[in-house]
């Protein structure tokens, strides 16, 4: 009977994987709304002020074995995560506010939780940021950094990594910062060769997010990306990361209505009720909602927000449910909202013989209190891919594809947008690195 | 490394299973919308007027191998089902109706359907009904049988079941009725030897639908339960089940908002977002409605739905995101919308430090319409399973759990209500009985 | 043309009105949610922390003369109502709960500006209360007066008004307490005779929110009552009014819900809209929230709230349009949302030929926050009408219909619920006792 | 006491209007969604197949006198209106379909009444149309007039106008066409003398729904336009208007969203709630839709949307409620839907001491369903208002912006967008033509 459960153990699987002893640096990339609701966050944690809820590598559980074992311990009792008491952070921004300020400014966490750990928040300066506005429209920073070339802009990002990589153990860089302007590979990224010809040449095709990210992988960091603008999903960074051991993974972080569509949308077909259209807007009033005003901006999201329903729904499998969708995504700078997004999806669907039925969902997220915990764990989730040997020279972290609205793939796969699937990928390459048997949820032997 | 494709298959698995050759009788125990939308939905799609959309049996596909493989044929391809060219359907009910003047009543297909089958719909004639006003009191039956006991009644139906039987080469008995009122387990359901002394005696345990339930696992024959009510879930029934190979399964269709629960909980649980509460309405007008509004059966049908989250979250492992949740669920008789169900979810959540957010589901549906392919794959995948050496004497057929809001399990086991976990195990014993690896979404091999 | 601009100005008919000098005595019976919400707003509002929104007496203008005339001042520029300054607060409750710690309890206001207030809100004291459980079942109070009849307790009531009149100019009092037991008028109710008598007898029929308006009536006070209970809608009350001119109106505040009924139907009708159903569900976790979860408390709400649809559509006069309207309403406890309530409708209406639509509208509002300015609009009116001889000698004030879910009318007439319609009579009864034109929307001698 | 009723009547104040005897022509320009289901449902009204629903001239009823007096007519027993049954339609349109083949097209009505009716349908054929693309980008239409200038085609529509008129007793010409591009008054519509040369050199300032507002003027006959381009809201044309009495008013249909904003925008200001932001977005798939997807119709629609908020909530009078308003509107072709346009608001509102709530609308309405009652009573209406000495030497009919989202109104004044001042209005201005008591609510008198 071909179930997983006959293959035998490696033993001692986990046993390669490199402890997570000393400190893990995090390098933010834009500190605005995000960065302060996870460093306030993290610090709030760390001082038994609040739960990490929303963080799998906090609260998940793994089940492990057969559903009658009760054997379901924390992820972080399970693999070997990062400590929060040994997080530090730090990163770039290109206004020079402290975190106290900017965390105010962002109106995200309430007055009274900022007072508390002032001193704490007061003490993170971020770095003069590589910044151009020709790439985000509706800002305007001056705590820039100047430079000759973006190659030697380049080069101060590496010596500000450098710099930091001596304080602490081991380092992670994740973007935080606004969406850049749609951008298309072109042939400077082709290749870390035409890459690094163009950094000298300030090719325009090389946007500060990929200058951000080349760094990064240069030094053998790990990098995410939590906007939908291109900075790893580039062939020049694919033989980057490849080269020097360097985890990478998708873009753009699915929190609010995208996370509601690969819900859904697996819901449908699962039971292979037909859609007809899916009409999708967005309120909000953070500063990503100004910046997603400018069409530039707004057109790099929506590529990265509408290629979700064909991924999950296979319209070439089941031309007769889902080969004519009307999917529509709008975004709104609706200002009275602030943080507070609201995302409203009306989902026309029909069912046996045809006839039509409606779904209509109203989410009030919180945009930055959605994507923080994404961000804490997709640190931790990478740190532990660039500890263990079978992960981190895969360069692609698939199994990461659970945060992302744009997951990362090897060539000539599609990706993978089901939030299910991709949970059961990430728990069950949990397990594989561990040496635990995976999970199918066949269970015919509780029967016999 | 334990991944499940390293086993080797037993060749020719399937072979074991009997070929769904013949006729397939399906045995409907009350014939109103949902009877009606399924027996015209078939005849439709035979006469190529309509799609059998929702039917899993009918348009469902099923991944084998690798995602490079492209492998993905029909479900009905890779296992064998009956064909419905090769489906009869006849059935029970307290009026005397042919199954086109209930259609009409039922005020769920058009006009110009129904009109198209008038011919084919009018020779369906219900049998007359076990029924007994006490246990569902909204409704007053005239097609009636009369018996001297709930024994004799028993046997009256096994006599039309053998009838039947003789015409067809297989049987499905199917409960497409009423919700009974709300029963709990008595000394009379503990074996059943009890059982058929309280036949005999007439124990007001004993409701119609278990009467059913009896007279087809007696005659061997699978039977399911679309309503809440209790019927193969005691032991009496297990015991029969195991002892006749009839195969049985959960109750009470998994269609309109309880479907939707249990895609959206599994899916804030995926990202261990907390819950507060979860507010659920629901309006409907149809006769099921109506039967609602009764107290004693609108019980019946909460306990079925309330059960759902629990599960799902599992507080006792998460109590700091699930342990105090506030759940109510209301359904309300409405007439003015007839079998179009609109069922209204408030879900209060929380995320990261505990900032709370909201998520509001309005869905406008069919009550019928959802029901209907459902019933369908029902009683296609019992008749398999029917057939299959390795399920049929199992009883309980905890694989088709995904079509029930009470999934039936093995003692001392919880039930999965998660949808996507249903599919997986639903999928997953396809792919075993058929002798095909099963899949864990892991996946490295792809990036070696 | 008869145009009402035609009629001549009684010379200073605002001249009769007395002066709103002195200080204003308010008695609260009930100081919970609402009684907190009002106190501590109007003292916030006094310190120019925070300003009255939602008060007509506050921020509202009237238009006087013509659209060309730009003339529109404040209400309180154009009538003589007392000044926030000089109003003054106190009341009874059956916790002992000073009005900091009980507008703790409430949560419904920001703990930052109940702080600064805190000494004006501890210096607010409740006397204990008239209360009896049977009329509220979930509630248990221990600051509860004790009285040999409910006679004694009306006297009792009644030495409080007194010596609350003796420091204060003038004093109203105002029912802001729990909805009581659904009761109907009877014997005891039919003459201010039969009520001593009945007060005298301890006659069941007596709630203690009627002992309350029979003492403030008795003492020529004004009364009016935020629930839906009876108090002054009484032969016995109205017959206590003319006689010691004090003036009385409506019940059950009309704030979220009922409010937007009260706008939508006359806005269908307007059009001439057909309506088949209307849906109404309620969820709030406060107080009374769970007084509602009683259901003879919920039966006094449900009475109030449903006779709304038919004062406004008048099925009689349109049979074919709203003859056959299907009206529920329901109340859910729900704790998670505490003082923010949730009102959602479903609105089944039909068009042209018969076509069906729906409008659904989900309004998350606040109980206290709404009903507030209410409370404060009333005490202030209700001042001005007993210093006004044209309308004290009334009784009745059905001119404040504006803001009651149950209006007061003279026997024979029906009440006015369309909003729109209550507005203008608010407005032109203030034009009226002021002696300017009243307004008509006619207009066109514009055009002339 | 100044109020209206002491006014005297004029005697037989309705005696003026002459009789509404023999044929009312009505010329529809464009005879799509709208104009198919106004013809097709007027004639199912006159066979008694349908009620005209939505209609105020064929169901409305109106009070005269007391509340105490119930009398209450329908208005067309009050004034004298044209009989449906006296009522001819033709029009114009750029495809040459006929009535039959266009309402199937539109997708409206059921297939089975119109199947009904198909005769009568298919005897009504539109003559050629004035169309230029250059105005209405997404229309390409075969049915189109040819002439030498602007001039010449007006003066082929007068012919027709005139062929008409030779065939019915009066005529009223009624634009129901698609939105053309926006447009803004220059130099050519300042004078009539201006607008007729312009004619002559085709100024592209002169947009096809210029010159038949001429056209049906200069034969003096009445105009109205249910699209938002402009058209007679041109001095040129009011000029025009006054010299051959042809009743001219506002523009664009008041059916769905803006309909229910001028509902819910003055209940906001009945109560002083305030406003932070309104977000409506609405989903449409018809003829419409597709038109509106093009930015420079859509700017025409959304400055006939936009406009509304402010004359109604008069933020220069209340600043700290109205003063800082977020307001945006949006409209999406999404074809899934039809002519079933879906609208939906959020509306960010907040109450006392400045707590912010929320309210949200979905309308699921249908377009030409609620546009074709209003189309209707306008060519009644505008009939009567022509037989009206003392309102058809207006020109101007404000009383009629009860229909419009740009109502029109004399110069110097401000419209009025209140729905419910409309209706008041409306009516106040029937009972001053037939010399009744105009209403004011006062309604003291019940008391005395």
């Amino acid at each position: 009977m071909p179930t997983p459960k006959d293959s035998g153990h490696e033993s001692a699987a986990g046993a390669q994987i490199k402890p997570a002893t000393g400190k893990l640096g995090v390098m933010l990339v834009g500190m605005g709304a995000v960065a302060t609701t996870l460093i306030a966050g993290v610090e709030a944690v760390r001082r038994g002020k609040a739960a990490p809820i929303g963080s799998l590598t906090q609260l998940g559980t793994i089940r492990l074995g057969k559903r009658t074992d009760n054997q379901t311990p924390l992820i972080k009792d399970f693999v070997p995560l990062a400590d929060l008491q040994d997080v530090v952070f730090t990163g770039w921004e290109i206004f020079p506010e402290n975190m106290y300020e900017a965390a105010k400014h962002a109106k995200v966490l309430d007055k009274e939780l900022l007072e508390e750990m002032k001193e704490y928040l007061e003490s993170i300066q971020p770095m003069p940021a590589v910044f151009d506005q020709h790439y985000v429209k509706r800002l305007n920073g001056t705590h820039v950094k100047k430079g000759r070339s973006k190659c030697d802009l380049a080069q101060q990002l590496r010596n500000d990594i450098q710099e930091f990589q001596s304080k602490v153990d081991r380092v992670v860089v994740l973007w935080t910062g606004s969406t850049e302007i749609f951008l298309e590979p072109t042939a400077v990224h082709q290749s870390l060769e035409a890459f690094e010809k163009g950094l000298l040449e300030d090719d325009p095709g090389i946007a500060p997010s990929q200058i951000y990210a080349y760094a990064a992988l240069k030094e053998g960091v790990p990098f995410a990306n939590g906007a939908p603008n291109l900075t790893v999903d580039l062939p020049c960074m694919q033989e980057l990361a490849k080269i020097t051991g360097a985890p990478i993974c998708g873009k753009d972080f699915k929190t609010g209505q995208t996370f509601m569509k690969t819900v859904l949308a697996p819901a449908l077909k699962t039971r292979m009720l037909g859609l007809r259209g899916w009409y999708s807007t967005n309120i909000l009033g953070n500063r990503d909602g100004e910046v997603l005003d400018d069409p530039e901006s707004f057109k790099t999201k929506e590529e990265s927000k509408l290629g979700v329903l064909d991924f999950i729904l296979q319209p070439k499998l089941h031309p007769e449910l889902y080969g004519d969708i009307y999917h529509k995504v709008r975004i709104n700078y609706y200002p009275p909202r602030g943080d507070n997004k609201e995302g409203w999806d009306n989902i026309d669907i029909f069912g046996w013989l045809g006839y039509p039925m409606e779904i209509k969902v109203d989410f009030l997220c919180r945009d930055s209190i959605l994507a923080a915990p994404l961000a804490l764990d997709l640190v931790l989730f990478l740190d532990l891919a660039k500890r263990t040997p079978e992960l981190s020279h895969l360069g692609i972290q698939e199994w990461l594809s659970f945060y992302f609205k744009s997951p990362m793939v090897a060539e000539g796969l599609y990706p993978e947008h089901d939030l299910f699937i991709q949970s059961m990928k990430l728990k069950n390459t949990l397990r594989h690195i561990m040496g635990a048997d995976l999970i199918t949820h066949l269970g015919l032997e509780y029967y016999d």
